[in-house]
């Protein structure tokens, strides 16, 4: 198989490139643009690794460093880039004329960066469909928002509640700088919470998500993150206290959600298996019983690296070039 | 080695027997029996497996039918039969003579029977020594009650608060009876939460022992358990409102549990690893920070196993029996 | 989502079944198929679970009995059925008129059934082409045979030679039916070796194989399967005395697979993450150093489910129906 | 608990060091020098964690700089330092008056460094204990060659016999420096050969072993070591010409290894489990059917932390300080 870092040039396929294409949210977008029907891959970049050749998605791509992306040839970059590297290159991108998915937090509601469009896909379609740049969400706001909002928009949240959410995610999540705490015999058997306290930098994305939408800005939100042994997915735990109970405890996403091609509602509850290389949210709700009040619990499932990162970012992806926005995207 | 279902009896040992002792915490049991210094294994029963023959704790247990059992012989049985076949067999053991650790739930607060000493070593140790009969808590209720005893205790939750419990336990806690969804297949790279909407059966004995407690008689619980990819372990991630913000956060634990060898108070939040083998619970607090009312995140973890199954059982025989209270367990 | 055991009938697709549709390979079979642009699936069949319902491969599947099979309705037949049971409903859907692809080692050589083709697609392509019953072989086979094929048909292993085989293979390989050896808690941090002393059932199928070839009649195979705590995959590591050294290690398997799609030959040795869902076999080799005569390390790996099972019988599938060889197969 | 890195001084315990005490063998020394009865842990060095404190066995350690590591005030050193930089540290420690067990590669058979007992301590027992220095064996030789040596040393393996050896172990094998193939999610659901073409260093100790026992001077060893996605532990699984079938493939090991505390002989294969956290080989031998010539097929497993590394060290140590060599060792 011969090795290139371009592609043969398919008149069919709208040209990207991949900024940050080493870590496991960029090896992804890779395999995602091998196997979509309209889109080429122009380059991936991995400063690190640049020269090296890697098999993603069934096609061998070979990295060059950042510097020499070739910004011009491309409509769309996807930026994998490390928070705080990535901001430069989506605008270095802009400039030379293609539009961009950031991936980083870069540019997310409550990190100082306002007016990009925030591209969790099922809430901001029409947004993210005329944006040239778009904040791709951070995979904790992926399982917790889309799973919050149809009770935040529809009124059903008292004011000043409290939201306890539980978050546990496999460690793709982490990326794959070495580290000794993310060692095979350190995680393997093990469990723990981190960022305890309510610490997490996905924390000021998902408030400022919350206070942009009507109902949820008095609500507050308690968010413990884990991390799982486990490769890839995370699962968010939520419990949510209810204006008054609900004779069907799923129908504020059945009704928020019909036909949603990406959104899954489900009476049993969902694990990671049920996500995996999957770009969906997969979620159920079921009363708590033996309360005073009602309260829900509700539970997500995504794959951290498809909905929760590469795979949104191409769902988006689709929808700023005019694609069908589901092209590629395995459900 | 000679194979034998009985051990040469030694006069300084005390002699106890194990009931179902074929599963995952029977089969700790008799590990911790074979490094205990006071005392010897007079049987093991487990129907299924009678007449065959097992290391455990570098002893070779011969299994007999749990009919078999020779109760008389022995002054204390731990009994890790199923819930509900248990009850019988610790009336039994009584008739013969012999005191009981009852590791099922049978006798336990909120489950009908009340009067029984609840094993929770550390919050009941006067009526544990005194006792014939203890009733050993549930892998989850010693995770999550040893953590909310002390700010129980020392009046530090308001009343009519909701504590928020997410626990993750390894698959042991699920027993070692054939099942599909406990196939190595199933649980690698999987989490998923079950007994979802506060309908555990650990519930009962946890709202039963709160009720008890005078402090927190108005609280309530929720209460959800997940299962872990992992062998051994809890970790519960506790979410309680606070009358008021602590100096520091860890000086409830601290003063309630004072030289306490089985209790660790850390700063650092605990993992699965820390306490693996250990019969320890080992917890830590954080304030939660960006909330207008001030609530504490505690997290707790044991092998659920050793604090949460054998080896609190070994620790209330060892009170039980005049033993010293850490006799033959790891901390 | 509409749930029927019948498909909407496409004029487009050639419909096929599944019977033993339960299992880890019969499930993967429905996968495929679902994503196969040729075939349709008319039904599977599980005799334990039937009336329940699945989501395979983005399709929602509910199992019938495997008497309700209407075998008349289909063009072919896959029969993931049990080792025994297996053979009578390939005779069931000869008589109704379709072609059969066997899973099972029934019909496989050396097994007492002569004159069924043998379903190692790149070795027997003419033979399954126009074979209306194909015996799909066994998982380790299929990862040991493609890789000895070329030196035996190039005659460069010597006469009496003595090749050492050992295999790891992925639980999923022991099936879904609830065993206590493969829950997690036993599998997990687990390894060892199984059928030990040459008595793995698969032995029969290559040493019959081996035989039919002309070269390897006189060979010797030892060959050692082990239980590895991952869910899925197979690594066979094959030591093999030559008859020279090799000038290119490789050069064997590049002549006799050269343009196949679903063979890699590599200079690296293959893991069990180069090939996870995917329909290929990945082989490398190397000279064995510091010896007396000339000796090749030869490595190959496999999905068991894919080209060790499913993969493979959709591809012999295609070959017998005249549609792509690689139709619905992941390279 | 107070933090120092002196323990009191015990009278009646032998004080001992660990260099190199942050890495995964080095932590398990100090864990087993912790619950010995008759040493002390003087001091534990580690440079880039100097400072740092970590329970081990239930003790606070904390780190010194190597540099600064007492020498004088001990016995005897165990140092876990690395290949290439232990051997300075044995000179120095020699220098200082105290003995030393070197757990590095630096001063093993095959190595250069001829005449320094070699600590495989049931074949070379006497050695051992008049020895200053003995240099501690590797994991995999430990695993091979006490299960090689009765064939051997009696006389049962032809001359010119090749000899295959599959190796696999847990990923504590490789260390805890932080590199992307030993995260959890590369090591994760994977398997792989490793040092292929018979090129692992550890084959020269092997070899030299080999050749330094009679019978085996004509034998050729084939060694192919694999990674595992286990902590610990490591099987081999070893295919060995005889020169006669045996009676009892049993025999050769119950006449060498009679009442050896740390050997186990088994008629069923040993696995990981079999073998956690104890200091033990555990042995198998099957014949191999269907074979012209008589072959014996032995599998080994230990821990390679324990017998195939500190396990071993303590034992040496034991013997080389006159105390019980099964002292602080668990079986």
């Amino acid at each position: 198989m011969p090795i290139s870092h371009y592609y043969a040039l398919d008149v069919n396929r709208i040209s990207v490139g991949v900024l940050g294409a080493s870590g496991y949210a960029g090896q992804e977008l890779c395999r995602l643009i091998a196997h979509h029907p309209g889109l080429a891959l122009a380059f991936a970049t991995a400063n690190e690794q640049r020269g090296a050749s890697v098999r993603l998605g069934g096609r061998v791509v070979q990295y060059i460093a950042t510097d020499d992306a070739p910004l011009h040839d491309v409509e769309l970059v996807f930026s994998a880039l490390p928070h705080g590297a990535s901001k430069v290159w989506v605008e270095r991108t802009r400039e030379a004329g293609a539009r961009a998915v950031d991936l980083s937090a870069d540019l997310r509601p409550g990190n100082g960066c306002d007016g990009i469009p925030y591209g969790l896909t099922e809430l901001n379609r029409e947004l993210v469909a005329g944006a040239s740049v778009v904040a791709n969400p951070g995979c904790y706001p992926t399982s917790i928002l889309v799973a919050l909002a149809p009770l935040v928009e529809q009124g059903l949240i008292p004011g000043h509640a409290t939201i306890v959410v539980n978050s546990a995610s496999g460690v793709t999540g982490a990326g794959n700088s070495p580290k000794r705490e993310l060692l095979f015999a350190e995680v393997s058997e093990d469990f723990r919470a981190y960022a305890i306290g309510n610490t997490h930098r996905h924390l000021n994305e998902m408030r400022a998500t919350l206070d942009g939408w009507g109902g949820g800005a008095s609500s507050e939100i308690v968010f413990t993150p884990h991390l799982l042994p486990v490769a890839r997915g995370i699962l968010s735990t939520i419990v949510v206290p209810l204006t008054e109970p609900l004779a069907d405890p799923l129908q504020p996403w059945r009704d928020a959600y019909d036909g949603e091609p990406f959104i899954e509602i489900t009476a049993d509850t969902p694990s990671l298996h049920d996500v995996r290389h999957r770009n969906v949210v997969r979620i159920s709700a079921t009363p708590l019983s033996g309360l005073k009040s009602p309260m829900l619990l509700v539970t997500s499932a995504i794959d951290n690296l498809m909905k929760g990162a590469a795979g949104q970012a191409v769902q988006n992806a689709n929808l700023m070039l005019g694609l069908d926005e589901t092209a590629g995207l395995p459900a």
